[in-house]
């Protein structure tokens, strides 16, 4: 395998560069505490962010138009709220809770590890979420990309193929010269059936102690990695 | 003019943020001489740039399908060459001359001010070249975009208002909390009429030193700045 014609490395982001899980708790504990709520905050994440796979696959089977996962994650949290007896929160209070996936923070090793890659590669996001949700998480986050590319900017969401397609196009490159990293295997397996090079790396708490799947590697991926810090190493960064 | 609701920046590049002109002929008189070639590079870089608009127009009339920037260039260079006696060029040669335009040179004040501003507002280019030309220019000059937007991501050319209204869109905001940025007045014409703030910032060089028009603002702009440090400091950053 020939990892030195590698131009780019574009990365899944919720799960692969940023813990989403525990934000979002941390978050919304926060928030309940200042509001003096009683409410089983995990339960009420992992409920809520059930809605995102089967949301963006009534997009991909063409159920849906194109819509974007804030209003995915906001029309779940609209039918959430009235159940925990939070139907009374104000507009504004419900926008900031919805906001809380543009507020994410990185894996403890993303931000030192993308600073590396960053000097010999284009690093890129290639995640589901919208520009604005990426955008204002790098900011909060300090997440260097060099430019973010995303399922909205394509209309469509991974894995179909225009997603994949459609970075490598835009990047001006090669297939093989763009490695796709991801905490989980059928991402991957998405992109090398487009000719990219592959990186898995584990996070096997980004669903919580109780995960069961993505907890390694399904493949010979072209690199499996503890951490970003690892994937520099490999690739020489 | 109440600038406090801005949120994001947005720049016209080639002229704006990018000194073209002076970088392009640098870069071609270094390829001539390595070559021990005699060519008016003034002259050449000048015919050259004057299909710039035309290729556009002819996308945004649609007489083109959609076509990417450098393509255009590519078209004209390939037409050109022979006239200045240059079609011995390998194909190699001819890919890296076409992709000077990945290579521009920040004006001295640029990459300061892009920072300063960075600390406080999203900071975008809204130009007409390519994602590949701005990512790559930006790594080249060390310009810190927090997201990267452009004609390609729209396939609509500049001033068609699928631009403007999408950068707006996908970034998540109102049109009074995106400022335009440019050197050029029918640019921040376009960007006012669709509600944005507009900022213009005079260079009376970027065409050489017989520069007519755009020397300073035509309109009553919320912000008219020298560089981008007067930019900067107009908007508290």
């Amino acid at each position: 395998m020939v990892l030195t014609d590698i131009k780019a490395l574009t990365f899944d982001t919720f799960g692969t560069v940023v813990d989403w899980r525990t934000s979002i708790i941390e978050d919304f504990r926060a928030f309940g505490k200042r509001k003096s709520l009683k409410v089983d905050w995990e339960a009420f994440v992992d409920e809520w962010k059930e809605c995102y796979r089967p949301g963006m696959d009534q997009v991909r089977s063409g159920k849906w138009p194109w819509t974007t996962v804030d209003r995915i994650y906001r029309k779940k949290l609209d039918e959430m709220l009235p159940r925990y007896a939070l139907d009374g929160l104000s507009e504004e209070e419900k926008t900031r809770l919805n906001r809380a996936w543009h507020r994410l923070a990185p894996w403890p090793d993303a931000v030192a590890g993308l600073a590396r890659l960053k000097k010999k590669y284009i690093i890129s996001p290639l995640s589901n979420g919208d520009v604005a949700c990426l955008t204002n998480m790098a900011k909060h986050g300090g997440l260097p990309w060099d430019v973010i590319l995303c399922a909205e900017i394509f209309k469509h969401y991974k894995p179909d193929p225009e997603v994949y397609r459609g970075a490598i196009r835009l990047l001006g490159l090669e297939p093989h010269q763009v490695m796709m990293v991801a905490a989980h295997n059928y991402d991957l397996k998405n992109a090398r059936s487009h000719g990219m090079r592959t990186a898995f790396v584990a996070r096997p708490s980004e669903y919580g102690p109780n995960q069961k799947t993505n907890l390694q590697a399904e493949e010979d991926w072209d690199v499996v990695a503890r951490d970003f810090g690892e994937l520099a190493s490999a690739l020489g960064a």
